[in-house]
């Protein structure tokens, strides 16, 4: 079989890659389970129906079919799911009856999507979401909490510095119908490209496509360049001397969240309310968050949520929620390309049991499974080559300590970094802690994750 | 939206199952760092002619599609894996130039099948495997240790006692060939169905499928009914007076990795050589291995693998590779549904923060960031009810304590099971570490998984 090329955006990592993307999941998920939520999965396949809405995402959706089914049928009527959204209502909605609500969860699975791939963009991604639902009601205080727990969770990762740029959608919508906006649906449409777009491009289409008069763009515009990193946003607003209840209702949650937001202790996380922010083809219906991340804002966001009203319904009971999620793939594959972020080591190993020879392997072994007792990840080596071999075999793969097991019981391991050498007991030496796992080394400080 | 029905062949957990299927894993993948091997994940798409090799299998695997695709080429060529061998495989040729072999490493993840769904076999299904490949060579004594690395990990598992059942290719193979069988591939394949049809039935076909006289058919059973717990099968299979170079080969090998897998101490797993095993449709070169679960035998084997002299190869390099694959849905989801296993709670939270009234949110937050910074997982209430409403809240849940935070700074905390109730410092209280985390409880004795 020839030489094999890799599938575009279906990305691989290499063992010492993979290290980055499990430390950071782990510690995600270390920081969701610490605030209390619960981890679930969903299968990766939905209906079509459910997956497909006659939205921009449905020519991405992947489509499975039995390659020889039986009866002729080779459609399933299943797609693979192209968000953890989705999946996540509709098992609210199924096992409704199971779970007590307020329900708190999070989920790190892989999604799909067949878009053309490119950096920060993949076919298949991992993503990190986290939510809270209620049935019926969902008081406004957890759209603080998950916000919060989401700034705590990327605190702790060894990633550049993020930024979560929070709006409401209470507040554009109270702001524009206060304005006398005629389309407020198509106002915010407008709006949200107000990154692709120049200011005035923005103004012609608020006038042509969202019925404004000029003096009506001109404000919207004013609203849509407020970004500050606190509460005064609210002064600034009241300033353009808009009056609506919606408006001081979106004002008043905007603050509570970028003040929640604020008192975390996550010295590399920026908080800030930034009324552009739309999320234009979502439905959300308050809060609403998008999350950048530092020398990286050409990938645009990195993550994002946000407050649903009815995140799921059956026709009965409504299930509203909050929510936000962090891109695992899009974020870690670019740091892990530039060299930002890599593993220590491709191996758990921290050490290699040396072999003397064939004949003694099995006192090797016996070394190991005495150091694996103490919790010391490890190998023997595969081969009795000379010491000198089986050294330079330890170095290739990072593998920091050789052990030479003694004929008459005397023991002695080495650091391979150093040179140094002691005598020691496998039923009782460990190495150094920072030696016992692969970490994940940054360029800018070299940072063990625990 | 209508109430939702389950998709057949597709099961999802419930939270506190859940807690059951990721402490199985972790701890799986505990083990084999332990041992030393890396994890990887491979993307879940392969190339349709690396998957479809005109077998069995084919009808099973689900082919992607576009659902609009902008230019009518609907069709990706993709399939999604069916077992973590394929792509493991296709790995290991792809980034061959970036790995150092042998190559340990260890792979959880989910595999599709279109098949018929029924208890123990799903669509949409995880397996945990673990194996070593070399380049060109790989020394035997790698059979003995991943089956023993597998030992190991299953002897960690809180599921029923296993049973290691192994067999030697060479040896079945060596046998027929001294017995002077016309053809040994064809035998094998009749030798496999012993477990569905009986043994006169067996030994016709050997007659009329694999050219076997009566008197070798009679051979070929007798060696097949051998079954023992040590290497006491070496004696028996001598005395069946076949000699043979390969034969002899076989036996040794089997008898190393028997003695191998019993020096481990795993008080849980049963350690036998069973010649009937042949892994029928395989490409297995040497050791085989089919794993069992007590009082389950009716999901057949839970686990299996063997050695592969070519697990892959590009024409030039051929990758020799050993490996041993477990089940986690096969043997977790009927025991979940059994109720052998179960999560203690479905949530992380140790501790439900209440909250006084709706003002003094910010204290109980304030106890909950405290208690979080001793590694303690928390969750504050979701509304101000009345304390027995919150201490009930809390008790649906399986959270084992309630904090009321004093408006003074004097805090008390509950232990609900018992009603005991301490005056305590949110800076400095833990509860007891086994009520840290959900624990994995099993109906015969209560156990906690780490």
């Amino acid at each position: 079989m020839a030489r094999i090329a890799p599938l575009s955006g279906f990305p691989e990592l290499l063992p010492a890659q993979r290290v980055v993307e499990r430390e950071v999941i782990a510690s995600l998920s270390q920081t969701f389970e610490l605030h209390g939520f619960a981890n679930i999965e969903t299968r990766v396949v939905e209906p079509l129906d459910r997956l497909a809405k006659g939205g921009e995402i449905d020519k991405e959706i992947y489509v499975l079919r039995r390659l020889q089914a039986d009866d002729g049928a080779d459609d399933t009527g299943l797609g693979m799911h192209f968000d953890l959204t989705v999946p996540f209502s509709r098992y609210v909605l199924e096992h409704a009856g199971h779970l007590e609500f307020p329900f708190r969860r999070f989920q790190v699975q892989p999604a799909w999507r067949g878009e053309r791939p490119q950096e920060g963009r993949y076919r298949q991604f991992t993503q990190a979401d986290v939510d809270v639902v209620g049935r019926d009601v969902l008081p406004f205080h957890h759209d603080v909490e998950v916000m919060a727990v989401m700034v705590d969770a990327l605190d702790r990762l060894p990633v550049p510095p993020v930024s979560f740029q929070f709006n409401n959608r209470k507040l554009i919508q109270g702001f524009y119908r206060g304005l006398g906006l005629a389309d407020v649906t198509a106002a915010i449409r407008v709006i949200d490209k107000l990154d692709k777009l120049p200011a005035d491009e923005v103004a012609r289409l608020l006038v042509e496509q969202a019925g404004a008069t000029p003096e009506q763009a001109a404000r919207c515009l004013e609203l849509a360049t407020i970004r500050v990193p606190d509460t005064s946003f609210v002064e600034r607003v009241r300033a353009l001397g808009v009056t609506d209840e919606l408006l001081d209702e979106g004002l008043a949650e905007l603050a509570a969240v970028v003040e929640g937001c604020s008192q975390v202790d996550a010295p590399s996380v920026t908080v800030e309310a930034n009324l552009r922010i739309a999320r234009g083809l979502d439905y959300y219906t308050g809060t609403v968050v998008e999350i950048f991340m530092r020398g990286y804002e050409r990938l645009k966001s990195v993550g994002g949520g946000g407050r649903y009203d009815a995140l799921a319904t059956d026709g009965k009971t409504t299930y509203p929620g909050v929510g936000v999620s962090f891109g695992v793939s899009r974020s870690l594959l670019p740091l892990i390309a530039d060299g930002v972020l890599a593993g220590s080591r491709p191996v758990p190993s921290a050490v290699l049991v040396a072999v003397v020879d064939e004949e003694s392997r099995g006192r090797s072994t016996r070394v190991a499974t005495a150091l694996r007792r103490s919790g010391v990840p490890c190998e023997v080596a595969p081969t009795a080559q000379k010491f000198g071999k089986q050294i330079r075999f330890a170095d290739r793969r990072g593998i920091p300590w050789v052990w030479f097991p003694g004929e008459d019981g005397e023991h002695t391991v080495k650091d391979i970094r150093s040179g140094e050498q002691v005598v020691a007991d496998p039923a009782t030496w460990t190495p150094p802690v920072e030696d016992l796992r692969p970490r994940v080394l940054t360029t800018t400080t070299e940072e063990t994750t625990p």
